[in-house]
C-alpha cells in the first residue's frame, strides 16, 4: 500500500484541485471507501495489540477504542450504501444490499472479541465495496 | 487523483493485508493525512454550491454542514501534530509547528465565508504535511 | 401509520411480559422501531412549523434541528437493520433491504426541503418496517 | 412498571390521534417518555448479562455501554423536566421536581454497579414519570 | 473578573497541587459552575456579535453555535443539580430545585432569539447558583 | 486554590456583567484555560482514585472516564493554540508551540496509566500555558 499512497500523494502535489468525490448528506459528492479501510485498519491493529499485551488499562482502553472504531466502520459503510448508491448501481451490482449487510454484521462481531481473523473478513468486506465503488466512477 | 485511486485501490486488491499508519490514541499506529483531505475536498464542493445556489435552506445546510467539516479538519490536524509526530521529526522538519498552526487557523476561516480560494489554500496546506508525512514513512 | 401505531399497541398490550426489544450492539436485546418513529414525528413538526413562520433565526433553528433528527432517524433504522434482522427474517420479508433502503433515503431526502409529504412518506416507510419488526416478535 | 406500560399503551390506543408528544428544544412538541424507559431496560438487560457473563471483553463492553444508556436515561429526563413540563403541572404535580432528582440520580447509580434492583427502581421511578406526563396529555 | 482571575492564576502557580471539586459521574468530585458562566459569557458575546452584523453566513453560524453553546450550559447545569448537590444541601437551599429549572429553562430561551436582557438573565441564574454552590464548599 | 475561587465569586457578584474572553470559533472571544485545568484536576483525582481501588466496574469507568477527559483537555488546549493565540503572540513568547506540543503530548500519555506524577505534570503545562494566556490579556 505504501507505494501506492506515494504516488497518491506525488499525484496530489503535480496535480490540479482533485476532483472531489462525496461524502456528507448535503450532499457534497465526496464519497470515499478509504474512511471506513482506515478505521478497520486501525481494528486489526488494535486486536493484535490486544492479544500481545497483558495491561489491564490496556486492553479496557484497546476494547473502549475498537468499540468505536467499529462504530465508525458502521456508520462510514452506511452512509455509502444509503447515500452514494442509487438505483442504477443495484442493477449493474445486484448484490450490493447483502454485502453491506454482511460488512456491517461483521463491524458489530468485531466489536465482541479478539480475533483477528474477523478484521481480516471485515476488511476484505471494505476491498469488495470499494472495488465496486470505483468501478462505478469510472 | 482518479488515476492515484484507481490504482491504489488495485494494489488493494493485489497486494497482502495492507501495513497499517496509526490514527487513534491508543496509538493503534494508523495515521493517514487522507482524513484530512477528504473532509477538505468536501469543504471546497459545499463552498462551490453555495455560491452556485439561492435556496434558503441548501444555504443554511451548507452552512452547518461546512462548519462540521471544517471542525474536523481541524481535528485530524491536531491529531496528527500531537499524536504522531515525535521531536525526531521535528529536527528535519522544523517547519512542523507553524505548517500546522496556519493550516488548523485556515480551517478556521474556511467556516467564515464562502470563498474557494480559501479552501484551495487549506487543500494546498494538507498536501504540504501529507508529503512531510510520507516522507517519515519511507 | 396510525393504524399500525394502534396494531403496535395492541400487541403491546395483549402480550404478557413485554418482551424487551434490543437496540444497541452488546447487544442488549431492546430494539424498538418507536426509537425512529419519535424523531421522525418531531421532524413533521418541524416543517409544518417553518412553513408557518418567518421569522428568521426559527427558520434556521428549524434547518438546524431537522438535519439532526434525520440523522437520528437514519441511525435508529441502519441499527435495526443491521443488528436485529437475521438472515432468517430476510427470507420471510425479502423486501426488507430494499425498504430500509428507500426508508434511509427518505430521511435524507427530509434534510433538503421542507414539504410535509415527504415526512409523511418517512413515517409510512417506518411504520411498514414496524409492522414486520412486531410480526417477527409475535 | 409493566402495568403502567400498559396503562399507557392503553392510553395510545383509546384515544384519538396520537397527539405528537414534542421533544427538541425548538420546540418541535414531540416528548415521549418511553425514550427514557427504552434506555433504561437496555439497561437492566445489560445488568442481567453482565452477571451471567465471565468474558473480560463483554464485561468491559457492557460497563462502557450501561454508561452511555445512563446517560442518555439522564439527558432524555432532563429534557422532559425542564423542556416540557410548565409551571401549571408543578402545582397539579408537587412531586416533580423531587421525582426527576431521584430519578436522575438512580440513572447516576446504575452506572456504578450491576444491581438489578437498582435497574428496577429506575424504570419504576421512569414509570412513575411516563404516568405523569401522559395525565397531563388528557 | 480580570483581578480574580490573575490572583486565580497567581494561587495556581504559588500553591500546592490544587484541592479539585467534581464534575464526571465517576464521580471524580470536581464540579464548577465556571463550566457553565464561561458558555453563557460566549452566548452574551454571540448575541451582541449577531445584532451587530448583517452578513448571512455569520448569522447563520452565530445561531448554530448560540444552540450548541445553550446545550452545554443546559447540560453542565443538569450535572450540577443531579449529581453535586445532595439532600442536605436542599435542607438548606430549598430553593434550589426551581432555581436550577429556571436556569436551564432561560438557556432554552436564549437560543429561540437575540435579546441581550435573556442572556444577562441566565448569567444572573449562574451567578446565584455559583454563589450556592461555593456556600456549600466553605 | 479555594481562596481565589471565593474571590472570583464575590466578584462576579459585584461586578458589572463580566468582559468575556472567547472560546468558540465564531469566534465568540470568550476563551479560559480553566476549561482545560478542569478536565485535568479532574483526571488527577481519577487516578487517586484509580489507585485505591479493586473493584472491576470502578476501574473500568475510571479508565473510560480518564479517556473521554484527557480528550477534553487536548481540544480545549487545540482551540486555544489555534483560535487564540496569533502571530504577535509567538514573537513575545516563542516557546508556545512548543509548551503546547507538550502539554497535549501530556494529556496522551495520562491515558495510558495511572500515574499520579504525569497528571501533575499535565496540570503545571496548563498552569505554565494559562500564565501566557493571562499576561497577553492585560
Amino acid at each position: 500500500m505504501r507505494i501506492a499512497d506515494r504516488l497518491f500523494a506525488a499525484i496530489d502535489l503535480l496535480s490540479d484541485p482533485p476532483v472531489a468525490h462525496a461524502h456528507c448528506d448535503l450532499p457534497c459528492g465526496v464519497y470515499d471507501p478509504a474512511q471506513a479501510r482506515i478505521e478497520a485498519e486501525s481494528i486489526k491493529n488494535i486486536i493484535d495489540k490486544f492479544n500481545a499485551s497483558d495491561d489491564e488499562t490496556f486492553r479496557v482502553r484497546s476494547t473502549i477504542i475498537k468499540e468505536e472504531r467499529a462504530e465508525l466502520v458502521k456508520h462510514h459503510l452506511w452512509v455509502l450504501w444509503t447515500d452514494y448508491f442509487k438505483p442504477e448501481h443495484l442493477e449493474t451490482y445486484p448484490q450490493l444490499h447483502d454485502l453491506f449487510w454482511r460488512a456491517t454484521k461483521t463491524a458489530g462481531e468485531v466489536k465482541k472479541g479478539n480475533d483477528a481473523a474477523v478484521a481480516d473478513r471485515l476488511l476484505a468486506e471494505i476491498a469488495e465495496i470499494a472495488e465496486i465503488f470505483w468501478a462505478t466512477k469510472k
